[in-house]
């Protein structure tokens, strides 16, 4: 089967997680709206499910997923479904709801970065929040991201599994998007979240070992993988990382 | 099996979607930390296990709930697990993440309504962040009330089981936390969320069944059931509201 992927088309954003997942899967599947329109693809296409009545169950918001007939919202829900299918989860309901536990809480991560820039509105400009934004980074750096890291630490440190990742001996997509977090962190607060990065090594090498991973260097050279910039969940402002 | 919740003990919070998951599906549980600490109970035991070093996979913050020797936490993650157990999500696998899907559209919902009181930090006190949550509280009320309350009408009025809540014919848990989002906007926005909501029939319709059924009834009229109260999700502060 060949999977659709439907997600704003300039930015990585929460996208990029089910990316990740797919490309390390080596899952078949096309990234919708960066699509040509006139091959149905583009943001239009995006639109069309988004907004179209004939979609018995809508997604609220980007990214979607459609398997078949199917249409999954929700970047965990996403996760969860895929996880079974391609390999990166374990197979016992345990096992399965650790996981998906882990990305929730990564989800929470997310979103709390994203606050940093947009703390009183997604539809004002960074600009309009900005003196806000600094007030809440400022918080979040001092207080959030020590306690969100030091989570995942110990997480690592208490998997049984030597060389494992966050869940038992086998790499998962929690993994991978913890990476991602990892790297999303490095770009938009090089100076103060590097630092406290550093100060979790089995944090760094775990995102060491998932971009070292084959499929994961290929899709991050090749142009599937769009850059960090600032439109997306991860951005960086000089004056927020101070 | 005797399910323990745990969750601070004064507030609905969170761990209100839980209880009502547990109080609908005639579940035995203990809310934990509500019992008395010489009995093994309070504050202590949630604490006890959050920073135990001894769970192997611990939850980041509450509400988690014990299932013999699991430690289940992430709120949604665990009306996966009860969803199942307790009759309240569909059996097929469709099905399963829809209403996952639903109860994750909620969660965020519920971070956003948390936020407009405290935009800026967790840790700060309302009062020392007060004229951001004015600003972020009317974009709130006038952008994202309408949006959510508009995409779950239309779930409503998608399903084709007449009679039926957000999924297919039966009841499931994301029926029970979206009644008690509509409660809990109620009470912290009477005058804005409460007009927002007469303009949807099918939620508030939705919201009336839920509170109406029999083991609901029961469990709100019990002191089992706490207050809204200033200290939770739900809040209200009446210049947030004008």
């Amino acid at each position: 089967m060949t999977y659709e992927l439907y997600y704003w088309p300039g930015i990585q954003g929460r996208g990029e997680f089910v990316r990740l997942a797919l490309e390390e899967g080596g899952a078949d599947y096309v990234d919708k709206a960066r699509e040509p329109e006139a091959e149905g693809g583009g943001v239009a296409a995006l639109q069309g499910i988004l907004s179209g009545e004939e979609v018995e169950r809508p997604p609220f918001a980007p990214p979607f997923l459609k398997a078949g007939r199917r249409v999954i919202g929700q970047t965990a829900n996403i996760l969860l479904f895929l996880g079974g299918r391609l390999g990166l989860a374990p197979r016992d309901e345990s096992g399965k709801l650790w996981t998906h536990q882990l990305q929730l809480t990564i989800a929470d991560f997310v979103d709390e970065i994203h606050d940093t820039h947009h703390p009183i509105a997604g539809s004002l400009y960074y600009e309009e929040q900005q003196p806000e934004a600094k007030r809440r980074a400022e918080a979040f750096l001092e207080e959030r991201v020590p306690k969100f890291l030091g989570y995942f630490e110990s997480v690592l440190g208490r998997n049984p599994a030597r060389r494992g990742g966050l869940v038992g001996p086998k790499l998962t997509y929690a993994d991978l998007s913890m990476a991602q977090v990892i790297a999303g962190l490095g770009y938009a607060f090089p100076r103060r979240a590097g630092a406290a990065v550093k100060a979790h090594p089995r944090l760094q090498a775990l995102h060491e070992r998932v971009f070292a991973r084959p499929r994961i260097a290929r899709y991050v050279a090749s142009d599937r993988r769009l850059p960090f910039n600032d439109h997306g969940v991860f951005r960086h402002y000089d004056e927020l990382d101070r």
